[in-house]
């Protein structure tokens, strides 16, 4: 009894750095040297365009995992597809910005108990910027709390938590609310170890217990419209070992997108198309084959943790 | 000095009287039998579809007026809009329902104090009856007020209020609060006399102050679609003297559209659609002529408000 108290730090210690050393590849059970892709789409719950074209492409199989918007106006359409499908690999995309002009949402807590996180119109800020900027933390906390307490109201099985444009990785305040609330209900984040370098507090931060992935890949403006496949395809043939996360927003270039991303190109309407034709096409499922690439999901990386 | 007091009494019952005598039509300046009508679209703010076909509309000038939903995803467009065009004649449909089950809202005011208002998942209830049903008044009361705000802070020029499904005209208690607000704000409602039959507490509220039309008119689901040209050229056809409002729904059936109204026919896509093609019709306009049918709008009945 003694010597195996004495052995317990030891063993503890021991494990702790095996689990280090692990890649997330093999602490998933594959090879250090696999090639694993989760195909994300963000933005499930903004619009009726949004939701019918990411469901279609989940169809597919190609596209395997998406988050949603707990604020916006469809979100009871996507949550009727979640307890229909309780397979799907649906996490929340955890919302404090309101960026389109002409259609604009705000928070699912009482609105004077986040005053910090609303503009002068009493939607989330435009910018993830002007909402970092503004953020009170305590009352980012309550919000992001109340939207997973919404989602799960509704019967979504949440498998995971990222944050919408990026705004709750915009400083280290809002960075460890995120992993706060993250550890508490037992989810995984969108971390990428390739952002270690560009963002300091991120591996201060992070223990061996946490789990997060080797990198997340994205889209930007900079590639013209014409250039879409080939920036996909390279990607996907430069793919390197362990687990990525390709982000891509897909949607309709119908009226309604039109409408809400007039005047904003960047992530607007016919982006969402030209995402949804690539990820849906058999050329995608082509390429994966070709490379070897192996899709996973957040569920299986959901867990690792204890 | 003395003569005149003892008058004024006298004086302010002749001038309540004549107003009560004389007819809304005479009180606007027109002769008792003139046929006055507005042509007046619901539900602005809702979705992007129905902003474009109702602000589309507007354009012919046939269809004259129209009340928006200040708590939906898209009164950020119409309110540009509004800003834009200030001689448009928009009200406010205060809404203390949110009907669609795929596609929903909730208030502008902070949701704790509000709570009466909202069903399980944090929304405004799906009906009119169950809205009515569980509305603390005092709430209400807070909430449409903070309609009008949000909208008046948007720049819209509100020229009259009315209820979205008819929810402030559920009961007493509630007509009284819609009633009470709208004096304070100086703003005309949609009340007409021919209620007054069927709902007593009507008459009983109002005074000769108060400015109220002849009768609304509306389509509903018992006509089948190939009759909708018939119905609404009939409606024309037989207008009585006085003022009347025809109210109507316009939207494209378009993605959105069918998305939001998808189990739901009655005032969905394709209904919103007739409605759009019967009100921009070359047809329309030639009924209004030939039946001498002279358009009127709530800004004009506003100016009798003291």
């Amino acid at each position: 009894m003694r010597r195996a108290l004495l052995l317990l730090p030891i063993l503890l210690l021991f494990a702790a750095n095996s689990r280090a050393q692990q890649s997330i590849a093999e602490r998933l059970g594959y090879p250090r040297d696999a090639k694993l892709l989760i195909v994300h789409a963000d933005d499930l719950g903004m619009a009726h365009s949004v939701n019918v074209a990411t469901t279609k492409a989940f169809e597919t199989g190609l596209v395997n995992s998406g988050s949603i918007m707990a604020p916006c106006p469809w979100l009871s359409e996507i949550a009727d597809y979640a307890r229909k499908n309780p397979q799907a690999d649906l996490g929340l995309h955890l919302t404090l910005t309101s960026e389109w002009t002409s259609f604009r949402w705000g928070p699912v807590s009482p609105r004077d108990r986040v005053s910090s996180l609303l503009d002068k119109d009493g939607y989330f800020y435009l910018t993830e910027t002007e909402a970092a900027a503004h953020a009170d933390p305590k009352e980012v906390e309550m919000e992001i709390t109340a939207q997973i307490e919404r989602a799960r109201a509704l019967g979504i099985q949440l498998t995971h938590l990222d944050s919408h444009m990026g705004t709750l990785y915009q400083n280290k305040a809002l960075f460890e609310i995120l992993l706060r609330v993250a550890r508490r209900q037992k989810l995984p984040v969108r971390i990428a170890k390739t952002w270690f370098a560009r963002t300091d507090f991120l591996s201060s931060i992070l223990t061996p217990d946490d789990v997060y992935i080797d990198r997340v890949l994205d889209i930007n403006p900079s590639v013209a419209p014409g250039d879409w496949s080939k920036f996909y395809s390279d990607a996907i043939k430069n793919l390197e070992p362990g687990v990525t996360e390709i982000v891509i927003h897909l949607a309709y270039d119908d009226a309604e997108m039109r409408g809400a991303t007039f005047n904003h190109p960047d992530w607007g309407a016919a982006w969402r198309q030209r995402d949804f034709e690539f990820f849906t096409s058999d050329a995608f499922r082509k390429l994966l084959q070709e490379n070897q690439v192996k899709l996973i999901t957040w569920r299986e990386l959901g867990r690792l943790i204890k």
